[in-house]
């Protein structure tokens, strides 16, 4: 967040900053969304929906689901969101009460353990490494919990994930699944970065169970961050209690999004363009980062990061990020956040960006790494 | 809610519902808020924007005190929200920890309450009366605190209020921040129907006290309410910890309604004009409901509801809303989401529709009424 700000405002005095900072694509809205939302301005008012979002927009979630994973998801299990950030937020209040314990992987989405934090919940961070190709498994949880003589309430997981870029495969996701529900734990999923997947297989907890949470988000794939609409799929039987708790958190997502979100499914071929660019982007990252001494420290199999080792450099990789921002102008964010333990050694560069910006940042720092470390 | 629903339903089936339930205008955003938005969709990418807000929108609002209420107050203490509602939430999880207690007043916004005990803290419901014109006081609250053994660790209070319409004069309102202040307590003022007081003087918080948390919207006055942006003003050193949870909760309000948001206030004139026709809707529904029956049952000072006494008809507002929608298609709102204690003899009217909307309303109610009770 600091190195953001600093960003910013060295941008704001004139500076040619380039961010490999935000998990932001730089592409706009898809076509179909930007055209919808300005029939909708012309059209009139803007008003609240029902909490649970516009019929026609979960309609079209639940089409989704079925076309690309030929799961049949009624629409009255999903509920629209500001996006999946209120996802977490109702997922982690409603679900749990505070002193219960959630297991999220480290690294992992800051998020997650701040959100988990302020709502009085333990966040049992759950390391994981090259072993188990930095997926999430029972048998990790189980080590912890022995370790810190805690049972854990919860289970969330993210696939592909940030900062790792990691795909869990489905028979890991089953056997995740399958194990939260025999302990009655609750299962999430967080598939924000569904469609966003460069190697290996994508899967929706939706295809392996029947009780998974699922959070997504048209802020990754449909590049409509700054929109603020994402979704739930829940389980039949906790969706009132969602509805009510969401109508007094937030009322209802914001309507012009809602309208915008559906078109964005009619926008799928412009994406998969976008993606494609994604797709160089990480082949050029991916050989060339290692190069200029920079390994990467996880597999960049799916979102749109680059998680590398700097220990060649520096052993405090905040302070690392705030230089290199400082003499080159090129903004990547910091370890820390991601991983209170590991972090000091850990850098994250976003390939959400323009090729042209990866190409700069790249030149940038082959320039000024040898004069590190 | 159920009557929402209901009244939803019913007219998905093509009935002419009229609804005078929901706190919603039924004017669109202002005309330069409208094209602001256009323009912006043009331009590109909707984005993220800082977990406080832009810029611009930031020094807008701090121009709006200036102007309205000769208040000079720094734009950085102003934090943009992703609707009143969010400010809710951020205000009681930031400010206080579970087990401590907040007082409103009873009846009040039902959301308060919910958000409140989703968060594990006690709700001290003070009643509030003729006695005092609705208007919440420290000596209420010392009863309350008196009967029940607890002291409060903050106090809400909302003027205009919604569904009373009380409105509290700046002497009262002061009385209430130098309690606070005395007793360490925190300090919240509900500013959301700013702009709509037909009676009486209106004043903000930040007026009378340096350290009270401001929350307010552009979904009332501005007619914004599908777009879910409003702001909070804090003390200096609140900023912070509130930009660092809002970044987690929310990450930032959506981008393009704080571009229509910031223009907005060039909309002024067009919302005054909104806000006389409410004046002549506040006007009939004064005199016509206590004709057919139905005594206001609080000042109607501001916002937009009439709060009516439905005893002589029925000692349960429930039932009698939902035969009145079933049987004329007209929708209010019951009082027990209002008033735990007294809503079974109460219900709300909004005036925010259009004018023929209250007289189709009280037509269909004068046929009705009569055969009730």
């Amino acid at each position: 967040m600091d190195v953001l700000a600093e960003a910013t405002r060295l941008k704001g005095e004139g500076n040619d900053v380039v961010s490999l900072a935000v998990g932001q694509p730089a592409h706009p809205a898809p076509r179909p969304a930007l055209e919808a939302a300005r029939k909708a301005l012309e059209a009139g008012r803007i008003g609240y929906t029902d909490a649970l979002g516009t019929a026609g927009l979960r309609k079209a979630i639940a089409n989704y689901y079925e076309h690309r994973h030929a799961v049949s998801i009624d629409p009255a299990r999903i509920a629209v969101t500001n996006g999946s950030s209120a996802g977490f937020n109702l997922t982690f209040l409603q679900f749990f009460v505070p002193g219960e314990t959630v297991a999220i992987s480290r690294p992992g989405y800051p998020a997650y353990r701040n959100i988990l934090a302020a709502l009085g919940l333990r966040v049992a961070e759950i390391p994981v490494g090259a072993d188990t190709h930095y997926v999430l498994t029972p048998a990790a949880i189980e080590a912890w919990e022995q370790e810190n003589g805690v049972g854990v309430d919860g289970v969330m997981v993210a696939s592909p994930a940030n900062p790792t870029g990691t795909v869990t495969a489905k028979a890991d996701l089953k056997a995740l699944a399958d194990w939260c529900e025999a302990r009655d734990a609750v299962f999430i999923s967080d598939e924000i970065y569904h469609g966003l997947t460069f190697s290996g297989e994508e899967t929706t907890a939706l295809e392996v169970s029947d009780r998974a949470i699922v959070i997504n988000s048209f802020s990754k794939y449909f590049c409509m961050t700054g929109w603020r609409v994402g979704w739930m799929v829940l389980p039949e039987d906790l969706v009132r209690p969602v509805e009510c708790l969401s109508q007094s958190l937030y009322i209802s997502a914001p309507e012009l999004s809602q309208i915008a979100a559906e078109a964005a499914f009619d926008g799928i071929a412009e994406m998969e363009e976008v993606k494609a660019g994604y797709a160089r982007n990480r082949e050029l990252l991916a050989r060339r980062l290692p190069e200029l001494g920079l390994p990467l420290a996880a597999p960049m199999d799916g979102a749109f990061y680059a998680l590398c080792d700097v220990s060649r450099f520096t052993n405090d990789s905040m302070a690392f990020a705030r230089r290199m921002l400082r003499e080159t102008f090129v903004a990547a964010t910091p370890g820390r956040d991601f991983d209170p333990v590991e972090g000091h050694r850990l850098i994250r560069f976003s390939y959400a960006g323009s090729h042209s910006e990866m190409e700069t940042a790249l030149a940038r720092m082959e320039a000024w790494l040898p004069e590190q470390g």
